[in-house]
């Protein structure tokens, strides 16, 4: 049978994430990789979790194991509630929905307000995972290039002139790919922008926790007044990307309607993890977990960048990070970031994420790549941008 | 702000399934439930769970806690791979996906292969995640009436004729709502029908453990030698709806788009749960549990239907079920179904399911309504059996 002529306009174009199909070959044990955005899995709470799910179903078992309702699970909507509050800022006209992930608060999102050739401003580069989410629902994807300080504010206003946007999305701290904080003058900028070319923000912050250096900006959601920005959350950096705990808040009137998609979607988030999550944010001293997780990236980021000025090439560039996961490299226009990359896991077994994964057009040629350093340990970090090194100078010297 | 027009077309008519929300009312304990879709919670395996959710993250923390892949964790792949021969077949051009519960895997469907106005065949009545799923993806949902043996394949035809139907949705075991089995001859005029048509078919397989009396029938699935059915499977009867796992199998081309679907959805699902589901179905005796969960429905059935003997007024019939959670009881015409579930729940704390829910215009009237046995206690049941008498005779004397 032929299966093609089945397929939806909306998914036939769609391709499988580069970094997940790398994610396979990193299953290998001698693999060095510094292509995920997982958390280091040294810093995982396996203990306290392990007595807690033992606890949950032996003493709240038959509400671990039924039904549970699809806003999540009320304990750690509070719990979320007061973190978000915490970190940014809950209206009280917002609402909170737990969602399998911050990955299906981000698709819900798009499968609510975009549909069939709606523009939808994007970073660019940015994060695959959003990207092709919004391209399974058939949106204009219209990238708008990172400053260091965040998007392009002229460029952004140029676009919303000249098209009929319907969403921003951004990932203002740390972002993913370039590991660039947006300012809190752009900040402003942003939602001044919004409001008039009359657009919704989607505020992605799945790092916002994760700052080892400088000072804290607040989040775009704080500065809203109106109610213009959905804000997505995750525990997935700070607890554990497996159990797949994300949430969004953002106006009633707009999340019982994707309260409702969810319920079309999974109906609800396993209950079993929900009710770890909240007993994890109750019980555990998550501050001083967080702080751990901070000095420990903060350690592996500057350990990476010293690598980097030691074995790369001096026509190299890269951004300064104050916290997250990852880093980006600007090569050269001569190197071919995709073409490297398949080098690199050839010859040396190290992995990393080439930018056309990060593109609105992902065919484009780039000589960029995201580097992550949270999950190696330091002779892996050295070992990896070594070879990384060599291979860009032998790349350049050829030339 | 007014976020109406922001909405997609997609998802502006969808309304939250009205089970759902009467879940929330049923949350109240003096509610006698006979709407629900549970398995009965003293048939949970809680403390086997308890302990081995202990041992996994103890042992394996590190596992269960990462990120996993994208279409599941490989050893329940295996053990749902082994369960799909035993009960349906599993070809070896086939694939396997694990989802977050089985509304995701017929989501993940839906949004593969359905789009704008494609006509998309469906029992009438039928399970309400699946029709709202299908709105969700602005299908045109084409109802056919369903006889004592499944779908009324005469009418099927007709339609098929008339339209050009993508997809054929059935639920071929226990039927939910109406409890109603498909024979195996309408099975084989089934296929041989979508064969002729060139639809596919979405068997959805959630009851089809629970066979308390008559002969099994083989499945849809184990009829196809094309690859024409995707079969979708699910734990949440048969172990835990709350752990929200559910499966799907089809011919790979398939499969590897709706992965990619999956991917954008909720990357993958929580690795603890498909974890501890995996040595359920390695060490648990499942055999003797599934025994004794038929044994429990059995018995709980059979006494529902000597209380609907006992109460209900002559003029009322409904569906003899030989498995599965439902009884689908119709009344005379007079009878407003919907208004009758209200007053139930009001005057006698009684809650059922009319079957407006169910059909593919949800405004139309109805005289039927969804009985469910599995969850509540014999001395409720009668209970609540007795009070939906009660109040039938009092409508039907009126007249």
């Amino acid at each position: 049978m032929n299966f093609e002529k089945y397929m939806t306009r909306r998914v036939k174009p769609l391709k499988a994430s580069g970094i997940r199909e790398m994610f396979k070959l990193m299953a290998a044990p001698a693999v060095i990789s510094l292509a995920g955005g997982s958390p280091d899995p040294e810093l995982f709470p396996t203990e306290f979790l392990s007595e807690i799910a033992a606890e949950i179903l032996k003493n709240d078992g038959k509400k671990a194991l039924a039904y549970g309702t699809t806003d999540g699970y009320a304990p750690l909507k509070e719990e979320l509630k007061k973190r978000t509050e915490a970190i940014s800022s809950f209206d009280k006209e917002d609402k909170i929905i737990i969602t399998t992930g911050a990955q299906q608060a981000i698709d819900l999102v798009a499968r609510t307000v975009v549909e069939d050739c709606d523009d939808v401003v994007v970073e660019a580069p940015s994060f695959v995972g959003t990207l092709n989410s919004l391209r399974s629902v058939r949106a204009n994807l219209i990238g708008v290039s990172m400053e260091n300080d965040g998007m392009n504010m002229e460029e952004l206003e140029g676009v919303l002139k000249n098209n009929k946007v319907k969403l921003i999305y951004t990932i203002p701290n740390f972002q993913n790919p370039a590991g660039i904080t947006m300012s809190l003058a752009k900040r402003q900028r942003l939602l001044e922008l919004a409001k008039k070319y009359d657009c919704l923000i989607l505020e992605d912050n799945p790092y916002g926790d994760l700052r080892f250096a400088g000072e804290a900006v607040p989040t775009v959601k704080s500065l809203d007044k109106e109610g213009r920005v959905i804000y997505v959350g995750s525990l997935s950096k700070i607890l554990s990307p497996g159990l797949r705990i994300g949430y969004l808040v953002c106006r009633s009137e707009l999340c019982d309607k994707i309260e409702i998609v969810k319920q079309v979607n999974d109906v609800h988030t396993p209950c079993l993890t929900q009710m770890m999550a909240a007993e994890f944010l109750k019980r555990y001293d998550v501050s001083a977990h967080i702080k751990k997780a901070c000095e420990v990236y903060g350690e592996k980021c500057r350990f990476m960048l010293e690598c980097m000025e030691k074995y790369f090439p001096k026509s190299v560039s890269w951004t300064k990070t104050e916290g997250g996961l990852f880093i980006l490299v600007s090569c050269p226009d001569s190197i071919d970031a995709a073409a490297l990359s398949v080098e690199a896991i050839k010859k040396y077994k190290v992995a990393f994420v080439p930018c056309n994964n990060f593109a609105t057009d992902m065919s484009a040629k780039t000589s960029s790549f995201r580097l992550n350093y949270s999950t190696m340990p330091k002779e892996k970090i050295e070992e990896g941008i070594k070879a990384i090194g060599m291979l860009l100078k032998e790349k350049l010297n050829k030339q």
